[in-house]
């Protein structure tokens, strides 16, 4: 409502009584590098000033009518200029024009308040007196600071605190969300929490000091106030020390009072946008913790800024002037992805009713790895054994600190509660993206969200490298594609750019069904391994030609079919060019966006069929898919093919692992065609890996 | 839900009978430069090029599997590429190695559909014929074409078209938000509708066009799609022409068929991301017109991007291919304020009750500036007078036109329907923010919502000015501001980035109530003029001193007081000095953020006095706000103060023209005291103006 339409009463009629209110000299106003002051001549003026900045006097505004030449008087540690220059500064009385200004800085700060008197003496015509206002001045040091030059520590009012940029040259000071839970029980994201419960907490944040030189009390009346932005307040929360009386950090001996008053108080965060915080006087540091809220996303670009000003008093039912004020600037640590490439730590799979063996040998190729292995139970599985679709794992760091992420996908099948009930933990943080109105499919399974080990592509470099999805061809209408709030999640995060891949022509269409990545030795210090119809018809017509058109794919079992009537099978050929035709659209992507040559591709012998899906037809692996593998440094865990046997070994493995050998990986075959294959999934599916972090630190992105 | 888990059926086994299907040997696809393309030795394969790109081709993939050599035959225009290359291409047949590969390019377009043979044989070990795979091929030119150039026409094949650069130097189309309404009764916005109702609407559209260059016909099945993002989909719609079978544009002779179809068809939009565009053979060009949506904001930047692919038939129920996709870019004009160093055009006021000789007075002054008196009367504004806070009057420009846009308050005073009912209209178009869970508050005025001249700070300038609001100290967590929805508008336009002052001290809270900005002949070209208590006190001891110490303030009003009382008055004086600092420290926001230096600052006389506001102490002015102003040109309509008089003239009056006469500025006094002043407005806030776009156009700025 606008004020004025209730503004029409008694009030704005000059005739109005007026309360009487506390003296007004002393308003002097600024949150500048330079701050305008005002003289008073029937009274002494106090002044807090900040080392480091300017007062600047228009000495002529305040002067009596008659004045006509002022003179100066100043304590020896303070500093002025005059403008314009006074030809002689030992004259008397300078003469006073409409533009003298006066410029006042110190270089040392106070021992008490008021210490330092600085006068203006104004003269008539004859050089008679005719007035006298006098400063009282008192000089302090401050900074907010923070560990903008990322080394762990907070350094001392750093030149580029207020600002951030990208790179091994950049500067600016980084934020973890706090995202994990300090407690394994009763838990809660502690981001979701505006206490802290455990001193373990303050890890997961960045420190931030309060550095005070000055008296050991300010003018009565000044404050200092932290203070950030509506935008920023959903973004992050700062906590201190509780302080007693003298500003000190109290601690509290007493366990039961403990328990009701916190060792840490917050000062801004949701909901509270400014607080005072205590002047500890004389050369003190006063303890800030910080922490995220949110991860960057399609409407928060992970920048936080937060201020501390020092406040002067005003007229009773008058806001605090800010007088001064320190700005720090924060980005937020991004999710970040680990590939292939990087060391494994812990497998994890389900354990169902009818996987025993799987897990056994899964079991042993961990054991072989040397990594742990982490099984997810029926009680909390329920059946749902697809442990890659519902998380995907990542991390995020700091210069201070950094631990693993689980991305929740919003798949949401029976592994629903898994990633928070059992992932989230201490040092173990937790993120989703829920759908409002869009309808989740399944490429919203994590099988489709992969990411590449390091590449440099014309001249640009990516270190950490680039997320990978898979979506619908952008020219048909139809299609089913990765949900808009888990796309503008993935590339907010800005470190890992991602490349959209056409997946949908799969009937389950993820990713991981056509591509992976492996370690190498040489080149680019990986391969990229695709899926590939010809590679496979190859195999099949060499072993026709070396006269094992007999020979039986699945061997023993009941979908057994030889060599000759695949070959003969003009329609599953025909089905495999269209496969074909599909791999190779995303092989020419790939090699585009990631800058790979032939050399760095590898194709895999993997035939499919197009079955009926929804009216459309959609392509499936015709055997256990061996591109679908669980990659643990040179040891891959592989979808037993089941190829026809040549001398009592599956053409097949055998063709694979003389793709794998010469890299030195070494392939051991897990057969997972009951539990896994014929529900339209494999190895890959069925797992998932959580692996160190990457050396490479995100903030030296040059972005 | 995961397909996987209903996928337990049985079409995932091998055994599944398969529909017969048509013939797939020509899908080749992809959506590069380099595109990847199968051979076959049983069946002639059909493609299409586009020129420019490259067809590359594996031999040995399809080669049969004793192919030791092979030999190519092609016509003479088309070219190709052997790699590893061909130690003697006289020689009838070439090794065929592993990693033989062929690239395949033309430069001529083809007269008919796959009017170009281009052939591979393979040969056995003693060069025995064993096979030949044969290409038909069609060439043909495609491009879709915007004015990335940024001169109005539509260029061809800009080859910055599809990404976009700020500054004089820099490229990218540029597009308007249809806001307008091109009909003045039963208004919609434009962009509402997504059909065309007249043609004059097409000049608010940016033109983009197809332009083809190849056979009369693509061969069968081929097909052209424009499609775009989700989120592009948000923010743009295209339309093309109504086309007839020959793909030609039809034009509907009878006017009641024209009723219910119209002669444009929407392409692409919202719920629309892809659809079908006609292919006009031979070498033709087919029209687009382009619409923005929505303003910049903060959850988007301004950028759009649209597609054009050739996409390639599939077998049944698979989707086509894109194999080949042109894009291009367009950034939506931001919102523009016009400063008071603009040509005002138009000038709007309220006529109510009580204001007739104001508004008489405001007509007088019009008519000498030369420009429009529009009155917007009382069954429209009922009684709401604040013409300058329900509305803020823009622009938003692109090469090819432009024209005013009013941003609409969210303040919704009895002006409430004005912008709509009234402003919005042909060429005139409107924009507004409003509020979902935040209180409006005094603030959301638009009086409080100021833009500065053309500034340059520190070597970097702002051409278009910098817009200029007024919240309450940070430092607080009391205290009113402007609404976020509205600073996060103003903030996402860009390019008049915005600075925050501190007018939360006024009772009303409006920057206009202590500052503007006035043309002057010299220096930065304008001058910053501030409401100075202390010159006005300056004034009153001056008069004081020159013997006119009972000369009357507010002479012949009931407020009548003499010079003697006011300067009598302490509790007025103390007030006072509390309103110089308040003014203080916003003119040191604005010396820095504008870069001023003090000579261009005009310190007009005008005293303020506190008042209980919501239990706050707030500043009203003391007598008629002289700051306050219309400014139109080099003629101002100020605020009539009713100072003391001497020699029959207004102390204060000869003061303002002593102060603007130098600049060639002439004041008119209007008394506005009853009707405005003692409901705490004033000339600007009872008024607004509509001015001249700034002849730098904004995506000349270097961002």
């Amino acid at each position: 409502m606008d004020l004025r339409q209730k503004q029409i009463r008694p009030t704005s009629s000059p005739r109005k009584p007026r309360k009487k209110r506390k003296r007004a000299e002393s308003y002097t106003v600024t949150n500048m590098y330079q701050r305008s002051c005002r003289l008073d001549i029937s009274e002494a003026t106090q002044v807090v000033y900040v080392v480091g900045t300017e007062l600047k006097l228009n000495l002529i505004r305040c002067a009596p009518p008659e004045s006509k030449f002022f003179s100066i008087r100043c304590a020896s540690n303070v500093h002025y200029k005059l403008t314009p220059a006074a030809i002689d500064r030992n004259v008397a009385a300078h003469p006073l024009t409409p533009n003298s200004l006066l410029v006042i800085t110190m270089d040392t700060v106070s021992e008490v308040s008021n210490d330092r008197k600085f006068s203006v003496r104004y003269y008539g015509e004859t050089k008679n007196t005719i007035g006298n206002a006098v400063l009282h001045l008192t000089a302090v040091e401050m900074s907010l600071d923070v560990d903008a030059d990322r080394d762990g520590t907070v350094e001392k009012n750093n030149p580029n605190k207020a600002s951030w940029k990208w790179g091994p040259n950049g500067h600016g000071a980084v934020l973890l969300v706090n995202c994990d839970s300090e407690s394994g029980y009763f838990k809660t994201m502690d981001s979701d929490k505006d206490e802290i419960s455990k001193v373990s907490d303050l890890q997961d944040m960045s420190k931030m000091v309060l550095r005070i030189n000055g008296p050991p009390e300010l003018p009565e009346g000044y404050k200092l106030s932290m203070h950030i932005s509506k935008t920023g307040s959903e973004s992050v929360r700062v906590f201190r020390p509780r302080t007693n009386k003298g500003g000190r950090p109290e601690k509290w001996k007493h366990t039961l009072l403990k328990l009701f008053l916190k060792d840490h108080v917050m000062v801004v965060g949701k909901d509270c946008l400014a607080d005072e915080v205590p002047y500890l006087g004389g050369k003190s540091e006063l303890q800030f913790f910080v922490e995220g809220l949110r991860f960057p996303d399609k409407d928060f670009d992970g920048f936080i800024t937060i201020n501390l000003s020092l406040t002067e008093p005003s007229a009773k039912g008058c806001p605090e002037t800010p007088i001064f004020t320190d700005t720090v600037m924060f980005h937020v640590s991004p999710w970040i992805m680990t590939p292939n490439t990087l060391k494994p730590i812990e497998v994890f799979v389900c354990s169902t009713n009818d996987n025993y063996a799987f897990l056994k040998s899964i079991r042993n190729l961990v054991e072989i790895c040397g990594c742990k292995l982490k099984v997810c139970h029926e009680y909390m599985n329920r059946g749902d054994r697809w442990m890659q679709d519902e998380v995907e794992f990542g991390y995020i760091d700091s210069p201070h600190h950094r631990f693993p992420v689980v991305l929740d996908s919003p798949r949401d099948g029976d592994l629903l509660d898994f990633p928070y009930e059992v992932l989230l933990g201490p040092d173990f943080g937790y993120v989703t993206r829920q759908t409002v109105d869009e309808k989740v499919s399944s490429l919203d399974s994590f099988g489709n969200l992969e990411v590449s080990p390091p590449v440099t592509v014309n001249g640009k470099s990516y270190p950490l490298g680039r997320i990978i999805i898979g979506v619908a061809f952008p020219t048909t209408t139809q299609g089913r594609n990765m949900t808009k709030v888990v796309q503008d999640f993935l590339w907010a995060q800005k470190v890992q750019e991602p490349i959209a891949l056409y997946s949908d022509w799969l009937v389950v269409g993820h990713v991981d069904e056509f591509m992976t990545f492996v370690p190498a030795p040489d080149r680019k210090k990986f391969r990229l391994l695709l899926a590939s119809p010809d590679a496979g018809y190859k195999v099949f017509k060499r072993l026709q030609n070396d006269g094992h058109g007999k020979g039986e794919m699945f061997p023993g079992l009941e979908e057994a079919i030889s060599v000759d009537d695949i070959l003969n099978d003009k329609q599953l050929q025909v089905e495999n060019i269209y496969v074909q035709n599909c791999i190779d659209w995303n092989r020419d992507v790939l090699k585009k966006e990631l800058g790979l040559d032939e050399d760095d591709i590898i194709d895999l012998p993997i035939l499919f069929k197009l079955v009926e899906d929804e009216g459309e037809h959609r392509a499936v692996a015709y055997y256990p898919d061996m591109v679908n593998m669980l990659v643990l440094g040179n040891q891959l865990g592989v979808p037993k093919p089941f190829g026809p046997q040549v001398k009592g070994r599956c053409a097949l493995e055998a063709e694979m692992c003389s793709l794998m050998e010469p890299l030195g990986l070494r392939c051991t075959f897990i057969d997972d065609f009951a539990p896994y294959h014929k529900l339209l999934g494999e190895v890959h599916c069925g797992s998932n890996v959580l692996r160190e972090p990457s050396t490479f630190r995100w903030w030296n992105l040059e972005l």
